[in-house]
């Protein structure tokens, strides 16, 4: 695998799991999690592509870590606004991930 | 996340990249590797799904895992067959990660 | 591809779009619809699997529609259970799709 | 689902089969057809993960479509190049493809 890769996808491999449990997590809340299980689908999904481009050397790794990085964005903006620690966890792993596949884009 | 998935998950990971880094060298390969290629892609992909399931709690992940092992040992097989190094990692990454699957599934 | 695998991949295409409407339904409704929104991503996730699985005449289809029959009854029994029609809609395309699956996997 | 998405999923959903098969045949071929083979997946890939995006109304679905038409271009211009019919038909529901993308990415 290409070695500059490899940040890159362990950034993308940590905030794809902290969208599945954040994802698991908001569908357990008594209050109803709508948008963020709905960008937690979405961001795993596009993180799960993403770490599978960059690993079989995919010519198109680079379009798809930016658009990662804009999905990763909104993705991050609604969980940093709700108090739950799965929130705030997948938040931050999100804008680690945003900011890894837009050097890798760049 | 279960934390009895943790073991399970890193061994899915591991056999992810294993097949993905395997199926770009084996289309690099001036013989021809179609068995393998093909293997690859059906194992990254199988394990790039128990992955996701484990990390959200799927009420399915015991089956997904009992079919990821299963099409881990046919691509561990077929991997173990040849001389290559992508190859041989590929198998040993393989037949661990059918093992673990077969713990998670039991 | 295949011509026995035509009817099963149509009757996969239209429970994946049937549970994708679902899904994005569920996530508009007032009341929580945790459990069918879990389900329906769960069975787009492997219609789709199936589908693919299915086209490139993968070696272990038959193992693949016979996890899907078993994810899309019990996401058909969940949608059975709501009076919403797009759930309605949901759990006939599911149980129809476990049909063909079950009779492909056979 | 958006009725607006209904021709360009139709069109996705062709260029998915086509993709499949043509990347099935490849592996049979006796030449060496690595850059199709790898071509064939990626596009299969995208175009399945537009069809969902698009049938769950993501709020992604632009960018999405933008992306799968960059890579159905590339599999179409790739396939066209070669004389088998799988091929052939595959340029062509890729480059159909590329065309609804385009205008659902508008």
């Amino acid at each position: 695998m290409n070695a500059n890769y490899k940040e890159c996808i362990q950034a993308c491999l940590s905030c794809l799991e902290a969208c599945n449990v954040c994802y698991h997590a908001c569908l357990k809340e008594d209050e109803k999690m709508a948008k963020c299980i709905e960008l937690d689908r979405e961001c795993a999904e596009i993180c799960s592509f993403a770490v599978n481009a960059m690993q079989r050397t995919s010519i198109f790794a680079k379009q798809i870590c930016a658009l990662c990085a804009e999905i990763c964005d909104a993705c991050g903006t609604e969980c940093k606004s709700h108090d739950h620690q799965h929130c705030q966890d997948c938040a931050e792993a999100c804008f680690r991930c945003a900011e890894e596949c837009r050097k890798m884009s760049a």
